[in-house]
């Protein structure tokens, strides 16, 4: 039988919690030197022989030999026959959750479009609002292969208006995952790519004589893969560089302590660097947690990992009340935040930094990562502070539009010279002055 | 006399336009090894002594001596006197580009609010929207000190409702711009310090003794300052790279030449690497173009600067037609598109990536750059594919809302379980079913 494990504990009222929290949330993803100085490489290897460089990294990383670049490209058909091959309830359960994962971002879409409106003197202003043309969505491969990652890259995407989403997916030793090939085809993925790494990232940002370049690249992965996004950034748009995955609950003690240290698994499972964090101000009920947490332990299937996870990275934390939880909610600008108390909606815009708000004790953090319909790509390690959600609006840029009227222009002009003039920028007066009517 | 500037010409039904347009292009920033070094070095001193080390670079950089950190913040009482002691006619026009700018973004504003919705079963789903709560503006400082700039980065996270904004600009030897610190009065900045460079930088994202922390940095800057928040990146939010500014000019050849010389100018102007660039079908309106730019330039007091950029970066591109002319204008996705035409609203929409759009004949870039109301922080070097304006949206972020009824959970939970069974994540699957009804 294993043993207990132990699970820090941190009380709000003690002299140091400020400094223990801090030290409990200190998280820095280094890229050393060897990760910067190889994707270096592999990038400019990339960026100057193309198809070729991509040919050999393959080979290299992920043991994969090819004669031709086109065998490294899935066929639509594929796609299709993983998706015909799933058993009934697996598809059925993909397709009702890519549904709904449709339904809620074509609701975000909404009122993101295009706008203007004219002034007085007949000037037009506004902002155009258009789709990106291509967009790269990586898939990781092997045991982080998740198809619902597929459903939450690719679809905003599409709802968004993107004419062609690629997506890029490793499969060392050509091991193929049905379930994510089923979840491109579902997702309307247009062309995939069995390559992966930062020779991946690279294909993806300065287009390949295969692979084409892309405006933006998506989609989680390991230290190459984020370090080469960071790298690529400016030739080519990028989401957020991702941590690992953390939750906070804050329970008012009445939820089934089952649940809550179930709940608190369900992060922990990820990895070990993983982070669930429980706030309450009932005692007891922290207690009662923790017997669920030894309880419950030895039936995980992924027990190894969140064992390392509870027992590094977890804490369960006291406070005085309420009020006290949402100060610390805000601190920690939690990935996940469950709200397992009587009235979340009395609290909820209390919270100003959060990824996603899980709203009472039905709500576990697992229905949305796969099914409720918001995004489950979101801010990790604090990054809620600014950042969003993946969503629509992570596909789509604008441009300003502007239309001055002959009068609109000659006043504007005025303006503009005195302004340009006072910054010394001559020409940009001048150009103004030719406005103005004489 | 100075001698006619050779500007480049290019023309589409050459066989090697594309590659010639490539290479006009290319464009790349390199933050070489001992930039990154010296940046590396400064971002860790600042987080680990924090205003000491700043002090003690400002010094270096700044040749500023201080016995005290409080030296390097400015009162808002000398804001105000700054103000206070501008000559009318500028302080009127200040004071006019900033309502026009505030005006604008108010109307961006609209609809970017919170939303929700309810499902047939009483499961709640939408996002909430707050803005971030400090946010640090960088203002460059010397001949680059940008009044207009302030207005820019300030106003839209004013209007988003940040409730705190930090202001840094350097004051080599002490020099400090009267205009600039007008205009963070206008704007509501909150704080200024007189420090620049990657010192800054560090301090505005790990926050030191005396300089907050923020959540975002936004604003131009040398390479140093560059390099810097590419590296904070992750620690804190940054608004995009910029590299140097471009015009595109598209003209069906009825607008006065002179007019369109000088917007090209007005371009040039900013530095020797910003790019002019015209288009036009009709052959004979670009002679005259490049007469009036022949004619133009002796009478330029930035003659020098207008001369290499001319030179080195302009071009005066003839197309077969409109049509062709929209194509190497998404081609290029320029930073500030002038479409110098009859009817731009008619093709407007065919304009796919740009960041702002000048639309007529009377609309100067140079009006946009100061008052008409639009952004001026516009995405550079082609990143308009994937990028937008600066604008309220930089300072908000989303939180996603969940709130599952019982029916809602048990219905979701049923999908979940199946999708994380099939993804071995069997914690997430019994997180779920346990709210399953029985």
């Amino acid at each position: 039988m294993s043993s207990n494990v132990s699970v820090k504990r941190l009380v709000s009222s003690q002299a140091d919690f400020s400094q223990q929290l801090d030290t409990l949330l200190a998280w820095e993803s280094v890229s050393d030197t060897a990760v910067n100085e190889a994707v270096t490489d592999i990038l400019h290897q990339v960026k100057h022989q193309g198809d070729k460089a991509v040919m050999a990294f393959t080979e290299r990383f992920d043991h994969l030999h090819v004669e031709d670049f086109s065998s490294l490209e899935m066929t639509q058909e594929r796609l299709k026959q993983a998706l015909d091959g799933l058993p009934a309830e697996q598809r059925a359960a993909l397709e009702r959750a890519a549904e709904r994962v449709r339904s809620y971002h074509e609701k975000q879409a909404q009122g993101q479009g295009s706008w203007e409106y004219t002034e007085e003197d007949g000037t037009l202003l506004g902002q155009q609002v258009m789709p990106m043309d291509r967009v790269g969505v990586y898939v990781p491969g092997g045991k982080a292969a998740y198809p619902s990652s597929v459903l939450m890259n690719a679809i905003p995407a599409k709802v968004a208006g993107v004419e062609e989403i690629i997506m890029v997916v490793p499969t060392p030793h050509g091991e193929l995952n049905e379930l994510v090939l089923a979840a491109a085809c579902i997702s309307g993925v247009d062309r995939v790519f069995t390559i992966g790494g930062a020779q991946a990232v690279a294909a993806l940002a300065y287009g390949t004589e295969t692979v084409p370049r892309v405006d933006k690249i998506v989609g989680p992965g390991n230290i190459f893969v984020a370090t080469a996004k960071r790298m690529v950034f400016g030739a080519v748009g990028i989401d957020m560089i991702a941590g690992p995955s953390e939750i906070l609950v804050v329970c008012d003690g009445k939820t089934n302590p089952d649940w809550i240290a179930m709940d608190l698994f369900s992060q922990a499972e990820h990895d070990e660097d993983a982070q669930p964090i429980l706030v309450s101000w009932d005692k007891d009920f922290i207690d009662q947690v923790e017997a669920s947490i030894q309880k419950l332990m030895p039936t995980l299937e992924r027990e190894p990992i969140v064992r390392v996870s509870m027992a590094e990275r977890a804490a369960l934390i006291q406070v005085k009340d309420l009020d006290e939880a949402i100060e610390v909610t805000n601190r920690i600008a939690p990935e996940h935040l469950e709200l397992s108390i009587e009235d979340p909606k009395a609290v909820v815009s209390r919270i100003r930094h959060a990824g996603a708000i899980f709203m009472g004790r039905y709500t576990a953090e697992a229905l949305g990562d796969y099914c409720a319909g918001p995004n489950h790509v979101l801010p990790t390690s604090g990054t809620a502070r600014f950042s969003s959600p993946l969503g629509v609006y992570d596909f789509q840029k604008r441009s300003s539009l502007i239309m001055c009227s002959a009068d609109g222009a000659s006043e504007m002009g005025k303006i503009a010279s005195v302004l340009a003039r006072g910054e010394s920028l001559t020409a940009h007066a001048r150009s103004a002055e030719y406005r103005i009517k004489g």
